[in-house]
C-alpha cells in the first residue's frame, strides 16, 4: 500500500470542505495509507517531509496530467516502493525555493483555486486514479 | 445585473456537492442573477437555453483561462448585455454536436472530475471573477 503524505498550509475553515476531505479521506483507505499534515506556515513545510520521499509541489504553474496520467504516476511510485508527498501552499502559495526543491510540480488547472478546495480536488483525484488502475467504474 | 444560466444533465446526488453548490449561489446572488436548469438527458438540453444567450459548453478539450482571464471574459459578456448559459454534462460528458454549436468551450482542468464537482469549480469561479472585477480579496 502506497504511503502518500499530504503536507499543507493553513487549517480547512470552511465545513462544506472539511466534509468533502473526510470522504474522500475515507473512501481511499481501501487503497493508500493517507497521512495528513497541517502546519502553521510555509516555514514548517520541510520539517515535516519523510526521508526519501518522492515531493510534488501543488504550483499552478507546474505540469498538467489527465486523469490517467495521474493514475500512471500515482503506478509508478507505488511500484518503486517509494512514499509520495504532495505539499500545498496557504492563500499565499509555495514559496519557490521549496517548489524548486520538489521532484515534481502538479498543476490541477490553469484557474486559481482556493487551498482548500485544491485539497479536494487533489484527494478526488488520487482516490480517481486507484479506480482508473483498478478498471473500477467511477462516475456518480 | 449579469443574468447567468446554468444548465446540467442530471441531479446532485452528493450532500456535500449540494451544499457547496447553494453556499457558492447564495455567495454569488449579489453579483449576478443564477438559473440552474437541470435536465434528465442531454436530448432536453436545447430547448433550455435562452434565446440570445452566449452559450459556453464545459468540455475537457475546451480552452483553458486564468481565473483573471475569466473574468475578463464574464466582464465583457455584461457589457454587451447578453445572456451567458453554461452547460455541463451528465457523467458521459456532453454530445459534439452540443459541444460544437456552443460559442465557446471552457476547460476547468486538464484532469477528469466528476460532474458533480464541475459545477462546484465553475460557481466557485464565476464568484471568484467577481471578486477579482471588484478588486476584492478573496481567500479562505
Amino acid at each position: 500500500m502506497l504511503h502518500i503524505q499530504i503536507i499543507q498550509v493553513g487549517k480547512t475553515k470552511e465545513k462544506l470542505f472539511k466534509a468533502a476531505e473526510q470522504e474522500f479521506n475515507k473512501r481511499l483507505s481501501k487503497y493508500a495509507k493517507i497521512t495528513t499534515h497541517t502546519v502553521e506556515d510555509n516555514g514548517k513545510i520541510m520539517n515535516q517531509i519523510e526521508k526519501g520521499a518522492f515531493t510534488v509541489a501543488l504550483e499552478i504553474k507546474g505540469k498538467q496530467f489527465s486523469s490517467e496520467e495521474f493514475a500512471d504516476f500515482i503506478k509508478r511510485r507505488q511500484f518503486a516502493g517509494e512514499k509520495l508527498t504532495f505539499i500545498i501552499g496557504g492563500h499565499l502559495g509555495l514559496p519557490v525555493e521549496i517548489v524548486n526543491d520538489c521532484q515534481a510540480k502538479l498543476s490541477l488547472s490553469k484557474m486559481t483555486f482556493t487551498h482548500q478546495m485544491v485539497r479536494v480536488f487533489l484527494l478526488e483525484q488520487i482516490y480517481r486514479a486507484y479506480t482508473i488502475l483498478e478498471g473500477k467504474k467511477y462516475h456518480y
